[in-house]
């Protein structure tokens, strides 16, 4: 395996706090926390988060991932100075990221105001192998005489998420003149969480305590000589009881940190290095080429891939901004199962169907929600938390010109999120094999979903329409037919069908009214020169030249220029639409469809939405578009890794990082799933030499190393394959030559 | 009158950002705004507090002011360089808070880190006379070239009191382009609170709005020439229903806003200005010395004690931080009626009044907390907010070495308050001749205090005691009684009696009872060298050096060597008590006493509480130790004017101020009450040659000149004084020569 890359920080911003903040943020699934300064800066926003953690401020707020009281927070005092670097001078400043072994460092040569130069290092990593460890070192040398030292540090419960305050304080401890302790219970009396902290001095320093405005801080004071190094090492506990006070954690809670203690900083990052190496042997996609950005994209998504998926529980999944800030409220989305999902399946399936009972047993909440809309079946909410229910807004915040709020339409039609689970549960099942699953969880999902499209679907003129809908394109609201909802859903339909089949389920009603369903459901069918209509009105809509807000993409720019129910009724597409059905459903269109539709909508494509353009990518290479399919994907790449000061201010682009691995394997390596065969179809950029990775698949662990010539399959087992639609079979290590006339790709 | 003085913050501090952002607070005793710098630093608490307006937090939480939405804060970017004191270099700073016309001004020359000087100066004003406005003016001059200049500022709810948010988001509102408004509710749904603002930018500038994350804000960018000066002025509204939410509050909130917006912050300013002078005119303590500190410490003093004083609302009373900080939760204690009621009594008694009104409004609370604890009448709550019910929290912080929490002694054990109120109702009686309130309020406040300490009162061997009390010496907690408790309830008895005769109320049950308890009521008699016993066991209790506690007093240092029960147990003493009891009862003590007194107890109070030293300086006055008196007296002024950075953090300690002008009125003026006769025993410091100022009499506004060797006094019309104990009568501007027999002072 080649080293893997870093990602840095080389000059101290404050514009740029915030994104880093982000990009930097550390986490192992179940805690994730903000890569913000040890020293406080107004600009950056602190954030912990624990997976699951969600809680509502108030009567008519929703329910939002808790931003945890701020572990990381140092007060630093260099011989009376406050330690911040908008004060003195900076010598030298380095930030970086180790996506190997998940440990941020902060390397910094400070002039003070008083023209005393100090280095002041820190290091700082959550844990791979325990959930609940957070620890931070900080070394400060100071190089041009005495220096009396002082740090603040502990707990800190005045975070709030913007102001909101979640918790209430029930207990603040110091536990042998070095463990704190803080026990906090969210307001709705549900949930505790406990954070513990102990902080090791070097050399050994004077310390008091005090708890004050919510915070619990060991004050450190030292004064050490020139050249002298001062270290402090701060080992944190989080733990949190999700479903119900409980009284009797604080002891295990201080067990934990105990123990944590004892073992010290370095062999709890050395356990954790570990922990991460062999995470990184299953999961990472190497590749060679002449653009070294593009293995630091690769890395950089795959690790917040990893910090963000909550592993050890079934009851959370994935928030659309991971565990990397307050953005959209830490709610789930349709971007787990149709972003996030496939990369856990090819790497870690146990991971997929973890996230899939996350939507089995929020069964029941799906199917109040149907209900409610008078429908059958389950219709998953919009977005969702712990409990399974709708957590979007009934309404959208208040229109500050009109004072109006209008109705969050997402939450109302934005329904195709019931077949992208149907979609994912049928892709497990596909890539497993897992008959235990799909006997009970997967058949649960299908015909629930299937269920819910029977009832959705009316009667028009003989035909079944599935009428005021939205599809992925949230720029056209409320139209009857959109392509992308009607096949997914007559696919889930058929997917529902077949495993009631497979698993010799009798036929009965059920099966009569699906096979109607498929039989009458109205698929809107592509023109001549191919286009599928987006729905029943698109084509009718006028055009507008979108060339500035394409130029200004994720911007939602265009929103300021015209209301919403204009652009709804034009040509504008916020995001794939079309576009996505052709990525969702491969087997189901020729390479002239894709391209046909590509052309057509990309232009009228502002991609305001970052789940756009990687899927444009994967389509483009599919029908043999590298350069293209090359374009997009970078541009995905950019969307937190670009220079954008802003934009990820809230939280890293969770969908965004799965499309990043999606494009390297499904689109530049073209793998893809037909008639429950593997499919390899290479699409390598010019510039890439060699893309390597593993791949789950029923069972195996295979692993692909595509060159622009080659593709190299090494597996435990043989393997029917289609290599550029030919079928081979792979045992061991097997090396197809594409030159090869037995594996030649057509001429498109 | 010689010029008002002003309040100088010549240094950019962080250590003292939150030591001015008290000192210099702006209010009008409705709304009080900390002095926080425009732009954000970490290190400073914003602050924003209505008068009455309090809630706790969730359960368990105690009620306290609510630290309102900011309005202060402004995000500054000059050519893109973030603005801050902390980086780039200060050419230029100084603040000062004008006290005279309450508008604190910053005058800040700063070159940017791109190396570009910029003239940053903000001046801010609480309006006296319309209580809901806040005006801030910002005028940038760039002094090397042209720049743009970007601020956003409007309503940032994101303010907690140190993570707790009292208030939920209701609506968010932008009017015409121009006035922002939120609607706040608090989280029980009992108060709403609107914030309203508009900003006036020249030159002309293009703005946005936005709304997000609890911030609602006005985005400007402007660009400018050298030298040519972008102004921002914002005008501020700020209102509350605080017995209930007002949905229809919000026009006449906007009405009030446009309004002040039409007159200008110019206008605004200037008719704030005159109600001030108004104001200064019939309150001001004018003093001629050698130390200049003496007239700013006056200024000072009364400044406070004007923005702190809620004049227009008999709801609310003075909390122990006034408007300036979240300290004491914004409760109102003893201090009110002792330390902060004369200073109004004697320049408003109108407003003495209503303070006592507040108390009287309030007495079905104090009654449900007498009759809880077994007793009868009125026992008024240790810390009082809205409701007048008790709101010290039953328990203390968490030990957090032990994880005990400790009962709050005060209030169930710290009666004295309650003959304390019935102390300043005889005192408001005696200085106004008010026959009305006497009659009504007075007569139900004296009477039901007089019932408290006849059920307080056990006989024990055929005399009456009080039982288990704290005194205010606070180090000397559940003791048996305590000197000063006992004399003033004694006093607290007599008035009440004496106030019935007065009103002719026929003898009963109850004036039967009160003779027996003044017949009856064990007062500890001095013994043969004078001295006070403070309680039965106090001079059995051994004596320890408490030089180096003295010498860090207010910081409760002697804690951190001894646990509370030691302290108990030793003859130590937090405050002063006994020689507040002389202070109360001036008749009652020869001077001897006094010195006594003074001489036994002083040496054995650390002055921890910022209530002791400037009575022990009234005292020794009294007693004619000039310099002690002038000692004590400076040592009050520096609570807060002193130079220690962090012992304003909290907010100003307001009955403090009240010493202040105490001190200077009845300690170096000698003014007291007598037998209801009003009697002046001048004793200035020696480098004093002038003292002046007004003084309210029994209907008649009174102006005292005093210098080393006169007292001239300016009545409109005849009035009966004791000057030096010889009693006289000044007629229109009489001037008394001290040296004239017939007012010498007798030697001590």
């Amino acid at each position: 395996m080649n080293p893997l890359t870093t990602l840095v920080e080389a000059r101290f911003d404050p514009h740029c706090h915030n994104k880093y903040a982000t990009l930097m943020a550390t986490g192992n699934g179940a805690l994730g926390v903000r890569a913000t300064h040890e020293e406080p800066y107004t600009t950056q926003t602190r954030g912990m988060f624990l997976a699951g953690l969600y809680h509502g401020a108030g009567e008519g707020e929703t329910n939002e991932l808790v931003n945890l009281p701020d572990l990381v927070g140092m007060d630093i005092e260099l011989n009376g100075d406050i330690f911040s670097l908008l004060s003195g001078e900076i010598l030298a400043y380095r930030r970086e990221l180790h996506f190997e072994s998940g440990a941020l460092t902060r390397e910094v040569l400070w002039r003070s105001p008083q023209g005393q130069r100090f280095a002041i290092n820190s290091a700082r990593f959550v844990s791979a192998a325990r959930l609940g460890f957070l620890g931070l070192r900080l070394a400060i040398t100071p190089l041009d005489g005495t220096a009396t030292i002082r740090v603040a540090t502990g707990i800190d419960a005045t975070q709030t998420n913007s102001g909101r305050q979640h918790l209430a304080e029930r207990e603040l401890r110091v536990f042998e003149n070095s463990y704190l302790q803080g026990r906090y219970r969210t307001l709705d009396n549900v949930s505790d969480v406990i954070l513990g902290c102990a902080c090791r001095v070097s050399p050994q320093a004077q310390v008091s305590f005090s708890a004050k405005n919510r915070r619990l801080l060991q004050h450190t004071q030292q004064t050490v000589g020139k050249g002298e190094p001062f270290t402090l090492e701060k080992c944190a506990w989080v733990c949190a009881s999700l479903d119900g006070p409980d009284d009797n954690a604080v002891a295990p809670a201080l067990t934990a940190l105990r123990a944590c203690v004892s073992a010290g900083f370095d062999a709890l990052l050395a356990e954790s290095l570990q922990a991460r190496r062999n995470w990184w042997l299953h999961a990472r996609v190497e590749v060679q080429g002449t653009c070294s950005q593009d293995q630091q994209a690769l890395d950089f998504a795959l690790y917040h891939l990893h910090a963000m998926t909550p592993r050890h529980d079934e009851r959370s999944s994935i928030a659309a901004k991971g565990l990397t800030g307050e953005g959209y409220k830490g709610h789930v989305f349709w971007d787990t199962e149709v972003f996030l999902l496939p990369f856990q399946l090819h790497t870690a399936p146990q991971i997929a169907r973890q996230l899939l009972r996350y939507r089995w047993l929020n069964l029941a909440g799906a199917k109040r929600k149907a209900a409610r809309g008078g429908w059958q079946g389950a219709l998953f909410p919009w977005e969702s938390a712990r409990s399974g229910d709708e957590e979007t807004p009934a309404f959208a915040a208040i229109n500050i010109r009109t004072g109006e709020r209008q109705k969050v339409a997402s939450a109302e039609a934005e329904h195709h999120l019931v077949a992208d689970i149907a979609w994912a549960v049928a892709a497990y099942g596909q890539a497993t094999g897992d008959e235990v699953f799909m006997a009970r969880e997967g058949r649960a999902l299908l015909e629930e979903t299937a269920r819910f499209w029977l009832s959705r679907a009316q009667a028009v003129n003989g035909r079944l329409e599935l009428l005021n809908v939205i599809g992925p394109d949230e720029y056209t609201e409320h139209i009857n037919n959109n392509a992308y909802t009607s096949y997914l859903a007559h696919d889930n339909v058929r997917l529902a069908c077949e495993l009631r089949r497979h698993l010799c389920v009798p036929d009965d009603d059920f099966t009569a009214q699906c096979e109607d369903f498929l039989a009458r459901l109205y698929l809107p069918a592509p023109r001549a020169d191919g286009v599928i209509p987006q729905d029943d009105t698109f084509f009718s809509k006028p055009d507008i030249d979108l060339t500035r807000y394409r130029e200004h993409a994720g911007n939602q720019s265009v929103l300021l220029d015209y209301s919403r129910a204009e652009v709804n009724d034009m040509q504008i597409l916020k995001q794939a639409d079309v576009v996505m059905l052709l990525y969702m459903l491969p087997w189901r269109f020729d390479t002239g469809t894709l391209a046909a539709n590509l052309d057509y909508y990309e232009p009228r494509t502002i991609h305001d939405s970052s789940l756009s353009k990687a899927i444009h990518g994967i389509v483009a290479a599919r029908c043999g578009r590298c350069d293209d399919a090359y374009r997009f994907w970078r541009a995905g790449c950019e969307i937190d890794l670009g220079n954008a000061p802003h934009s990820s201010d809230d939280g890293i682009h969770a969908a965004a990082t799965g499309a990043i691995w999606l494009g390297a394997v499904q689109g530049f390596a073209g793998i893809s799933v037909k008639q429950g065969l593997l499919c390899v179809t290479p699409s390598l950029p010019p510039h890439w030499q060699r893309l390597a990775f593993p791949f789950c698949w029923q069972g195996s662990t295979l692993r692909f190393v595509i060159t622009q010539d080659t593709v190299t399959v090494v597996c435990d087992r043989p393997v029917t394959l289609l290599i550029n639609d030919v079928v081979v079979v792979a045992k061991g290590e097997t090396a197809f030559v594409l030159s090869d006339p037995a594996v030649r790709k057509e001429a498109q």
